[in-house]
């Protein structure tokens, strides 16, 4: 079977290896689709050569159909339609003891801190996997992990029908959440500065700015009350600012994009208008289905995001081709080659 | 009659002057007590210029007893004993119409914007008086206004009884809601650098520890999981860090303290804790009523917070004082000494 592997020194391989048969309490997937993620272009720059073990299997977006099935699983038979929820937790923290598996404090996130999905064959806990609705493709499932974090952002959020939400930032991860918001029924502006992101946006219908306006644009758009909602998804201190002040009066922020050194944050506008800035990891088991939900109806137009599908072995050109911008999301086609 | 004035230059005045009619919908106050706060210092040392009208009468923090009542007053009468909830709100800007005037888009703070009570008798916006509940000492209710600060901070943690809760600076704000929330059943610990004021809030019965041992005291104190609640009043960068990482998933902190420069702000931490930043500014008309009924409990125990109380005509010693650092709280008493 085929798998790509990070093998250190900005360096991937495709290798052929064994498959190794479901544990206990584990299934054996027959990938169909892997997504690429940013975390994945993270961690071929080696920026997080502290956190991977070398040879790392990628992958955390996938589709497939379940091949084998260890002992003691229950309610998962082969051939059914899955995708996975790449966190694996403790069960014994704080974090978990107060119900928030999803950031448990020694949390295994599957494709970073163990073996991912991009390879043909993907032995996984059993408890992590959340089956198909019918009608959905796998093209499509495979999009359910970045979607359920545009799903879990707005919920965090508290997003209400009708509320004007404002998007900084619009790269997947940020259209994501302006698809997931509009279906939620709110108002979306998507801020970007890229003309090129910004066509991308509107090509899915989005309301797409330059952020060069955004004071005025917010002014007009809120009749002078500013934005309920905001995420901030541009991982940039002006993007961030830009957010801050957009915010009406109670306003609620969600931090979406990773500031990895602390941002100065004008706490004294927070403090001015009663503002709320909301934290956000990952996702529960809930937003991967509501993301399910939203793919199989078409409100997150998986055919319209998927700009291009890579055989397994042309995995380093599909990471080259999404590292030039001009990509939205790539996806691996990860059918067993060698077999 | 006699007030207290900024007059510019680092420099307070006491004089003489005319009583004013209250007009419509105005009561005249004949005030007993105003407390010195850290506000008044940084109008005194000039750091709000461009804000306040000179000659600036100070004062927001009092209590007192209705002397005249203008055309259009209902339910408050000559004699009444009262205090003042400091914010005139203009009714028709966006905060105002999602009914947070608290926040009003063009607040009139009352001692700062317009003339304070630190005069022997004031006229104010009926609407914004507050009668007193049976019982209380108007030494007391002086202290309504920063008491219902730290009322309104607590509830903007959504604390619950039975909750730890960190107060990081241990000022009289700090104090205070660090009373308040103990009052709410909460489990408070405070950390505050100065030795001298440890002492003091130890003499209220807090437990107070010294901020250099945070790390381990959370961990001990919280079993490893971090405080569900923190307040950050220090207004300092390490107040803030401290503040942020001694939280737990999914924790709130309330940024009491005003920051004036944007600070740097661990928003990894708030990633990967999944925490919630609060805004919280001034008060409600719930937070006065709650304040002026934890301090006629005793809950809030004013005879221990108020360390001195000097004649209006010692006001600029007064201030001198409450500068040193040894005072807590120190009031004026205003009643007329021109009379």
């Amino acid at each position: 079977m085929g798998a790509v592997s990070y093998v250190g020194n900005r360096e991937l391989a495709v290798r052929d290896g064994e498959r190794r048969a479901p544990g206990d309490g584990e299934v054996e997937i027959a990938v169909a689709y892997t997504g690429i993620c940013g975390t994945d272009l993270h961690i071929l720059h080696g920026a997080m050569d502290a956190r991977v073990s070398l040879p790392a299997v990628l992958g955390h977006e996938m589709s497939g159909t379940v091949s084998r099935v260890g002992p003691g699983v229950d309610g998962i038979a082969v051939g059914d339609g899955v995708t996975v929820m790449p966190l694996d937790w403790c069960g014994s923290c704080p974090a978990c003891a107060a119900g928030n598996e999803h950031v448990c404090h020694n949390l295994d996130f599957l494709g970073i801190d163990s073996p991912g999905s991009m390879q043909s064959h993907w032995v996984a806990p059993a408890r992590v996997v959340v089956p198909l609705p019918e009608g959905i493709a796998l093209e499509a499932a495979a999009l359910a992990e970045p979607a359920a974090v545009a799903v879990h952002d707005v919920r965090r959020a508290g997003l209400r029908a009708g509320e004007r939400a404002l998007v900084v930032g619009g790269g997947p991860i940020g259209l994501l959440i302006a698809l997931v918001a509009t279906a939620a029924g709110a108002d979306v502006v998507v801020l970007e500065p890229s003309e090129g992101r910004r066509e991308q946006g509107r090509a899915l219908g989005l309301r797409v700015e330059d952020p060069a306006g955004a004071a005025e644009l917010v002014e007009e758009w809120t009749e002078g009350a500013g934005a309920p909602v905001a995420f901030e998804v541009s991982g940039a201190v002006a993007g961030l600012e830009t957010a801050i002040q957009s915010l009406a009066v109670r306003g609620r922020l969600v931090v979406v994009a990773i500031h990895s050194a602390p941002p100065p944050v004008n706490l004294f506008r927070v403090f001015w208008r009663e503002l709320t800035l909301i934290g956000a990891r990952v996702y529960e088991r809930e937003d991967f289905e509501e993301a399910l939900r939203l793919l199989a109806s078409g409100a997150v137009p998986a055919d319209s995001l998927v700009t291009s599908v890579r055989p397994l072995e042309q995995a380093a050109a599909a990471f080259e081709a999404l590292e030039r911008g001009s990509e939205l999301k790539v996806l691996i086609d990860c059918r067993d080659v060698f077999a």
